[in-house]
């Protein structure tokens, strides 16, 4: 039967500026101690399906350090403080991405990134009603935004174009509830 | 027009035992210089959706030390090595956590779980034409396995008991594939 592990310990190993990383000492059920890496997410995040008049779905390009790529997401952003509501920074960061403002918010799913060694969760919320406005973003982001047909998508994702957990899982949980 | 950014220097900050942590130095556009956290995550992962034949989906509990929670997932692990094949990873995986064998894999979905700030991949596979065998867990690992239908799956995943993104999105990508 799986139960609750004990941690002995937990040791800051380095304040990064989105994350830090610790040691935990964790006591197994059979008595030894092993050393686990934790990555704390310092805000959690939001992200936003979301969709058009027409039915097409908004979706930005960055650059992605991690990856050394371009990728195709869903608008998204992390909190502006650990007690931002998740459906305010939802709002905010559609409206800073991609210039729209949203009549109607409505949650969608509450993901975990990487439940192996973090703690990041992203409340995935669907944005109906839009208006355009201006794009605001922040200093250090740099987006372009473009309209998606639902189908258009859900290709990308079986082709491997579309691979960011969060995006795939809300554009397929979007599919699923239309279909 | 989103462009590659040009990384000026990556400092190994800590190493861990499944993650290294890093601080990168990002030369913007406009000529500043930023400092971001990248987690490396030292293996890739593959994970499986294992259907038996009267069409239950084999899950996973276990206890996740970074979410301080039992959590319902489809098995899942990280590669033995940076050159083993995800495939091969995957049967091992399925094979270690619930015991079953698979005659047949097929690559569903390419992963990565955390675009922000962390290089982790997972290939998500579906696994068919089962048959029972042992479970032989790595010795780090205690988890439970249990089979539940599609639609219950489904209905956890947007009732918020099922959080984990690899396991919503690969959940969702095989509901939309067989509706």
């Amino acid at each position: 039967m799986v139960q609750k592990l004990k941690r002995l310990k937990r040791e800051l190993v380095k304040e990064g500026a989105i994350v830090n990383m610790y040691t935990d000492y964790i006591e197994m059920p059979d008595g030894r101690t092993v050393k686990w890496d934790f990555i704390e997410h310092k805000k959690g995040a939001a992200a936003v399906v979301a969709v058009l008049p027409d039915g097409k779905i908004l979706m930005v390009k960055q650059y992605r350090n991690a990856l050394e790529r371009i990728t195709l997401e869903i608008p998204a952003g992390a909190r502006d403080s650990v007690t931002e509501d998740t459906s305010v920074c939802a709002k905010r960061e559609l409206e800073e991405e991609t210039g729209y403002v949203c009549g109607k918010l409505e949650k969608m799913l509450s993901l975990k990134s990487t439940v192996a060694f973090c703690n990041e969760f992203i409340d995935v919320y669907l944005a109906t009603e839009l208006t355009p406005g201006k794009q605001h973003l922040d200093e250090d982001e740099f987006v372009d935004v473009a309209a998606y047909d639902l189908t258009e998508l859900c290709e990308k994702i079986y082709a491997g174009e579309i691979q960011d957990a969060k995006t795939v899982a809300a554009i397929l949980a979007y599919a699923n509830r239309i279909r």
